[in-house]
């Protein structure tokens, strides 16, 4: 932990989603390997996966974020792989494993209910949600795990740079440095936030995809925790 | 057209984008009609085009509406109706018709920018957009048709129904009945705000999606034109 927090300077905490409230990159990570192995043919589970990084870095100005963005990558991937020689069974079985991520069930991380609720009940500041993704994706989780009873305000968008961020305050009516941000990657959570004057908690997750790749700093604006319960005793 | 304006009671016009401001369907079709000719061997245009809606309709719920939706219905519908025995080059063919819908150009229809810069010069209304689909997807198309400027509030949806209304005019801090709704599809623009006491104009467009289908009426509070600069009248 790092920083000294302005507590009464702080007036709304956003949330990221994915990999901050529940479990969501390892989703990918095995659709992708499970993939992968019923495509040994065409090389091993890491050349697959390197192939289908430049696949979706190069189809991301036009996909975004996603699990329809994966699937439609990963379907590209086989035809260059194969040769377009790809069978309907395999096209079938990415369908699937894209069709497993829009069904993740997005259960709460232990200990998100109860830091939820204990926010809720101190009343101390408006509690937002921010996700990055797929519109409708990103809705069903939100309902499946139950949490957004605890948002005044959910706000799902396609990237999160400074512009996003500045947006949300417009939104809510407060400046950047009375916002602060809990995020697992430091790249879209945190910051820029830091950058724009605003504070940050961050939660690194055991799985960051490539692309959340970043130098990681310190900051008196930056407190860093390992779970999420951790975030009590720094805001409360 | 039908109905008698209550002009001093509205606050807020919102727009439909695709196919209100800007031409989309006719490219949906265009993208289908293609794909399904080169699928010829395994039926004519319209039994493809028959059983894709099947698929569409089903993944509805997972997918919701837009061009990456389409793709990927449209490769399971290849998968299904080729028995599995589907070529690279038609997979590639389909990502394709996907991506031409990708990169729309959202050229406004004749008069649209004229029309908006008349509204926005009176300043009688806050001018909103509320468009429907996959949020990349629908910010590039606003980001090309450089009709952004003129709302002060851009809300992409992945569904139009009453609730969603209820969320937009809670936002905007309107009433229903002061928000009026401009759109060309009477299910999703029209509908919804005249049951909750809005008012609306029908714009209709010459082609329409299946699933939008619905049966229409006239209603006090509805107004119906041919063109996009028609509206003016009514509202000025």
């Amino acid at each position: 932990m790092t920083g000294n927090l302005g507590k009464e300077s702080i007036k709304v905490i956003a949330f990221d989603a994915d990999d901050t409230l529940w479990s969501n990159e390892p989703l990918f990570r095995n659709a992708e390997r499970m993939v992968a192995e019923a495509m040994s043919e065409f090389g091993d589970v890491e050349y697959i996966s390197d192939e289908l990084y430049k696949v979706e870095v190069k189809n991301m100005k036009d996909y975004g974020f996603g699990a329809m963005a994966y699937t439609l990558s990963m379907i590209e991937n086989a035809v260059n792989l194969s040769s377009g020689k790809l069978s309907g069974e395999l096209v079938t079985l990415i369908l699937n494993s894209g069709r497993s991520l829009l069904h993740n069930p997005a259960t709460p991380f232990p200990g998100v209910v109860e830091t939820l609720d204990k926010l809720s009940e101190a009343g101390r500041y408006k509690l937002v949600l921010l996700t990055k993704g797929e519109l409708l994706t990103q809705e069903h989780k939100i309902d499946r795990s139950g949490l957004g009873k605890y948002f005044s305000h959910i706000e799902i968008v396609s990237n999160k740079s400074q512009k996003e961020y500045l947006i949300l305050c417009n939104k809510l009516g407060v400046r950047p440095e009375e916002l602060l941000m809990v995020g697992n990657s430091f790249k879209s959570d945190i910051e820029p936030v830091l950058q724009l004057g605003g504070w940050g908690i961050h939660i690194p997750f055991e799985v960051l995809w490539k692309l959340e790749h970043t130098e990681e700093y310190d900051h008196p604006h930056l407190f860093k925790v390992t779970s999420f319960p951790e975030i009590l005793p720094i805001l409360l």
